[in-house]
């Protein structure tokens, strides 16, 4: 490698981007498609090196949706949502945590340490990462909203920055899974979304960078010309009133408004099923997706 | 609590005890009937909880081969062992790190948490904290030694110390899955005992405490009069020449010598059946199990 | 010790009362009878080690009075008093500097380090810790107050909080001699009860003890029954007003609110008479004396 | 820029070596063509600040014989030289010192501030850097050494290291001018060679890169087929002997093995023509020029 | 030295004062006569390495013209002054740049360090220290105020004061050259009044002292009584408006008031052809020269 | 003060001694006359004040013999001494830590901080400074040395060098009354010599210098002209043999011993009437008393 100037030339063009950001924090949402496709997470797994080796401080929260849904189905578990969620007793709990924790989790750590990174995987419960609450459904009956439970669902009460900055102080990647401690031993499952949106929040991150399966907002998703670029907070919120903004892009939008408010820099949404969207995404003037800004 | 004077005479005893160990590392190998029995799970939990407050420096290294085994059968698997070691095609490994990693260690995290400690979940693979090689089986075969594959069963190559020392010098209780990395991303599964001794050499801990289901160590198993307060290397190797030590006990007491030759301070096979077995052990001049010395 | 499971399981209890405090600076006034006492003076001596192997931060200031009264008769020196008040010519101010520095303080600091702990001795002049003026007494003549100059009797100015932190920080436990740099090299002697709530104020103080020889503070001194469990600053002053609250107990009492008004968690009269009162009121819920809160 | 995927790639390319790298002190010796080209000016400058952000340790040292010699043409002062070595009196010595600290080196640290990198200009009298004793020129006469004093022409005593490291701490480039301090206010002219191999060795520098207007080293330099990849210092001792290594080379290769000497890791002659020579040779496993190895 | 008691009492007279100014930040505009005179310059060098030793934080600022001028009579380059500044092209530029950093700087450098100090030469691009723009210079045309391009003339636009704080923190001496970067490699020349007046205000300076080749500041320069001890701003600008001050000493006293404006200390206009005025100034309660004051 | 020239050169000259001790520890033993001459007393604290502020890092060993017996007579003790040693029974240990930690140790602090230095009192009890043994004392009977028990005189067996280097790095300046701490809360008098020469050796200082009431020490004491500039440890034990050296001045010899076999730099017995012998002493390349070296 290496061997001809006009690669060596490239290196250098990359010399004020790597400025720009060395020592800032970029939260990654991973999830969708390039968490599935064997040659995509390599791919992701060495962005995220790649961050590191610049002198960035990356974080990456993973979901896990299908893996769980799999593995429920190994176990000859039936899957049951309401409003789109989970419903989730002991049992499914501690599958999630496992699948989660245990095997994408682990996954993504050892691809990123294959790249000659340094990653710590952790979850809700290590250092008391995520504590958190329970969550009720939202069950639209009749015309009004009700109220459900629908167990160990939570959302974020409290984050531990403290761990995430004395890891990331220490040359180390978080690798975090979705769960949360209830603080008596007990699991939450968390929308990871959520997650990764609140612990942007907690760091102040300069970036919190969502990869998704689609390129990125539209204001009419039949209508390809109708594609955002850039997105402030109330633009978003009357998209999501009006329907433009619907399903699983409705927590991602939500995560990003989270991260804003707390004093995050910029938050964007962008397409995981291209090879290299992060870093393309950071170090790139133009951009790719949509950018959600305050 | 703490009404009666008697109660705050019993704290003050202990004085002497906690200041002798104050800043000290104690690595435990947890393993047995104290992880599978309900209240014993929460008695060790507060045993390693209290030691943290008490200003010592716990690791804890746990196993999971029942529980291996129970998921292993949830997704009918048949498990198939040669020279007593699992063998372990990638299906198993990956079962295995995710029961470990995701079940077994989320669990025991959980419950110091909630006594008000802060333990950090690791494995392996998390900041290489465990590389490995492959492991093949020795099979005597006609009373020939023969090596055997028996798949990704791995040994310990090198353990990252630092990364346990600046957990431990932030406050966090490291609780240790016994998996290795192939440096690949892949995953190798680890005999606990073995980990346990690795680790308790790379830190010199001051400490090695092996919980097991029973007393400790005898002269001759059936006569309980042979009962083994303090063994050294010597003694030991020749018991297990004789077959005095046989089966798990073996790389228990190859663990405990692993540690010692490291420059560990001493070892102690104890009887994890018994409540508080571990403040026992440090707390009391006296001591409970098998002391395995230098 | 430690022998019997029930003893560990006084050492579980104590967890969270640990946790609680760990870090936290608590100022103990130490005086009265237990200073008299030989077996309180060891008991006393071994709770402040406790607090410090416990992980607090203690801080000791001591009286002396009956002390210095005691040597001023061997040196055929008569003890004077206005307004309660000790008149302090150059030669009494010598020997009370004397004998809480090179007495009662050595003692002190004795008896903790006889118990593992290490303790450092101060008084006023060492590293300008305490920096004092003349303080004149009021004498009511003929229902007139009048200021009349008593000698080398000080009130605070000034505390060098830093060089306490310092020692904290250092693992050291500062016992602290009531005396008081005029900063040309000349001595006041302050009431203790005073510099104890000065001390506690500079440190912003988690706790305040003060130790005394009655049970706390009553309505009305004559009837138990009035026995106050915990009083804030308003019913305070009522109660010094009305004469619920009269001779040394009021230097105590201010002293709680100088504490308070500084920024301090809580302050406790409590009786050192009763053996462990010291750690009994830190490691309870009910508490034992009068707790003075803002 | 970055726009295509292809250049991603070669940044990611890019990582093993950076990896391998990050924290490292590279010396570089800058002089000849490519500090008289002011397109390779710019060339060398990007280089350098890449290796800054690239998270090595950087240290230039450049010579300035040909504008020393400008300058004094100038000012109409001739250039004496005895074995190759420039006479230098006082006014030329003070001249030198101009030219080297005043312009050569303002303007390299400009160039490299100016690609947003952080460089410091030194000489030898900053901070007692470079402490140097007179040194007299060997002057074969009738086949008989005779040391000859030439002024003001120094060699290196002593290197204040400690200055360079607390610079690269806190990251900084230090770009040395090759003077030496006589420790009371004068200054010595120094062979530039020479102090990049000295404070390569007091550095213990990973690399020291000298950047020549050649190829490399040559076994006979008429016959471009004898150019050597790699050479010992016994191989280096040899050619110098008989002639293969002659005239500047010389000084390079003594530099070479005084920083090897020292403890230094490797030693390269490279072509400093070439664009990008100095990456090239840090990134890439083939090199280019002449390694000089212990 | 020092055998007789007499010279111990000097040296204990000075214990307040060197109290007062420990850890202190003083910064000190040199030129005029005292950069000319041998001896005095041998004596400034004194009194910066005594500041060093008595602990305090010494900044050395100093100006050049005359050499300035001498050189480029040297090289046949005439000088020419639009309203008293210095028309500077590319090539005075350089040689300004030349003059100021590779011999001024040099000199002042070697010969603090020949006293034992440790100095380091800085001008306006190493680290980034003084980065400037362009400035244009009013000219008067017919009573119009016109603003004229008069070449590299540069104002300050941002001191880096962190490079300046290291350098002391670790016991060096900064020595600094007035030039300005303008950030793409190129140099602007700057009034050293000025810069040393930005630097005290960056730094937040205790004292500013400005060495002169007058006594001070007199209301009327005819009338040596008119000395003025003290001036505060609003006088200050009074005597700028009347002409009581002009010429060089207008922007000595903008530096002075941009220094206070900054939160310095005081400043004091001081007369350097006196031997030690600057210990003088510094170790005296009366001062010589004029004090400027906010 | 400084308002003249040759003041400030006085400063000046003393730049080299400065320098060279910057940095450095220097033990001086406080006793006899200095002690007792109110004007002199207050040279004492200046010029240890000066040290601190001329950078050094004093540290103070104080004796009291004179007062101790001084206070034995106000409470109508009588003082027995058994060769030279005073008979220490529980009553004049006490008397005796009370009169040098309380009285003399409190004297000096505060004579010290009136100088604005920042001095901190300690006896061998705090932080378990000195940790020692009981000494018998030797008995010549008839030619034969007996042991002979006289009480509560103790010879140091470990000095806490951590708690005085903690000091000296936060700026303080221990001053140390010469008790030594049984373990038990006890207390021994020690010889004040031998702890000055234990605590110099503990901490390897630069310099330990002794203030006696002689001019140093002589070949003979009658024959003024045998007065001894320079001793090693040969020649001293030759003069203690043959009783050139006896009586109090053994101790002080055997004290620069014990420094100088630990590693101490050199020590000093000097004539403590002479005012400001300590800083001519340290200041000075002559000195003044008797050297004694290895």
């Amino acid at each position: 490698m290496f061997h001809e100037i006009d690669k060596i030339e490239t290196l250098m063009e990359a010399i004020p981007y790597i400025k720009k950001f060395q020592g800032k924090t970029v939260v990654i949402k991973y999830g969708g498609h390039a968490m599935v496709n064997d040659e995509l997470k390599h791919d992701v797994a060495r962005d995220v090196a790649f961050l590191q080796f610049a002198g960035l401080r990356p974080v990456v929260v993973h979901g896990g949706g299908p893996e769980i849904t799999g593995m429920l189905k190994k176990v000859n578990k039936k899957s049951e949502f309401v409003s789109g969620m989970r419903v989730t007793d002991a049992e499914t709990v501690d599958i999630a945590e496992m699948v989660l924790a245990g095997s994408i989790n682990t996954d993504i750590v050892g691809l990123i340490n294959a790249h000659g990174a340094s990653a710590i995987g952790l979850n809700g419960k290590d250092g008391n990462l995520v504590i958190a609450d329970k969550m009720l459904a939202d069950v639209n009956e009749n015309g009004e909203v009700k109220k459900v439970d629908i167990g160990y669902v939570g959302e974020v009460k409290k984050i531990n920055a403290g761990l995430l900055n004395s890891l990331l102080d220490n040359g180390y990647i978080p690798v975090i899974a979705p769960t949360g401690s209830d603080g008596k031993g007990g699991t939450y499952n968390i929308n990871a979304d959520i997650v990764a949106g609140e612990i942007a929040a907690a760091l102040k991150a300069e970036k919190l960078v969502m990869l998704t399966d689609v390129k990125g907002i539209y204001g009419d998703h039949k209508d390809k010309s109708t594609f955002v670029s850039t997105l402030n907070s109330e633009q978003a919120k009357k998209l999501m009133d009006n329907g433009g903004i619907d399903g699983g892009m409705i927590p991602k939008v939500n995560a990003c408004m989270t991260a804003l408010d707390a004093g995050a820099g910029k938050t964007h949404i962008i397409d995981g099923r291209v090879k290299h969207s992060i870093l393309t995404e950071i170090f790139t003037d133009s951009g790719t997706g949509t950018e959600v800004v305050k």
